[in-house]
């Protein structure tokens, strides 16, 4: 099993006001003028939308063969359905995202993600993989090589914001490699294609 | 080079009011009451949208290998410089291609993008490339195997549409393989993902 983590993701309710969904493509001048901390990098639903279209569509997790985490900055942790269909309009998109924000579970009955109050340690945790971050500061290699490092059950960490680095200190010391497959900073749905690819070429040929 | 082409894509200003680029999950009670032709798969402008964003954002891509084209189902094809970064935010993308379909090109001095009145016979006739063909009907082959039938200049065209066939009649006529890498129908974000990679995999692995 592949377990995909988008970490310290740009996800959450605009904080103070509390109305609806951060995005920072609406929001911009108003978070600057809040002094909100980190106020340049923050409210990007669009990374994690992008994000789970990218691997909920992928024929990794069409083979139920993938599992999708979304760690947000406040140590929120969103479980996801793998048989969940991801919304495709952006804003019907965020709307649901809020909701689950304001009652921890979308549908209510039957739900196919679910928050829960978790820092990425807790998550780790919980996982049996092999665990990999994904940064520019990590050991250079080309994707191709993910394949000599992955083992069947594996864990990759990946930053769920546009720029800077992970909040969440000291993630380093609890993942067993730390790679970078590119030079310059790649979005996350780039990585996460390459993570999830290097993963069917490795385990998947029979099934494909 | 790859050229990756979205072919007889659902990306069109709204036929008979003429004022906005047509969205099915705006327009799909509209597009039924006004009795469109094939409503029910018209208007996505999201499927191209997950399309350039995976596409123009790879590493494929940011190391210049790649060309990317939308053909669409009225028969233009739109040309996008390689490095045009794509609007994340998905109003934002479609009022550009709104302006695009208008006035022909964007922004207007030094243009991102151009549109054609082209078809895509026309289009295939100018890349001089080993042309693929992907669509449930092809040869089932497993995504691992595209690199085998690769060229180091290969077309890979994918269907831009959410359900049916490709309109343009005779396309498996003017390709040299037609390949299908799973059982189901795939979004076509998912098998761009598919073709760059393997694209990579064969042809890149120094650069990267």
């Amino acid at each position: 099993m592949m377990h995909l983590i988008l970490a310290d993701s740009e996800l959450e309710i605009m904080p103070k006001i509390k109305n609806e969904l951060l995005d920072s493509s609406l929001h911009h001048h108003l978070m600057k003028k809040m002094k909100i901390k980190d106020w340049r990098r923050r409210g990007r639903p669009d990374i994690a939308h992008f994000f789970l279209i990218v691997a909920m569509e992928s024929i990794l997790n069409k083979k139920n063969l993938l599992r999708v985490y979304i760690h947000t900055r406040n140590d929120e942790v969103i479980y996801i359905k793998p048989y969940m269909r991801i919304i495709k309009n952006y804003d019907r998109f965020k709307g649901l995202m809020k909701k689950l924000f304001e009652e921890g579970r979308v549908p209510k009955n039957n739900p196919l993600m679910i928050i829960k109050n978790e820092n990425l340690f807790e998550l780790l945790e919980k996982i049996d993989a092999k665990k990999i971050l994904f940064t520019r500061k990590g050991r250079k290699i080309s994707p191709c090589d993910l394949q000599a490092i992955y083992e069947k059950d594996v864990a990759c960490i990946i930053g769920g914001f546009p720029s800077g680095y992970f909040i969440t200190k000291g993630i380093e010391k609890k993942v067993d490699e730390i790679v970078s497959i590119y030079d310059e900073m790649l979005p996350a749905w780039t990585v996460a294609m390459e993570a999830i690819i290097a993963y069917e070429y490795k385990f998947c040929q029979k099934f494909l």
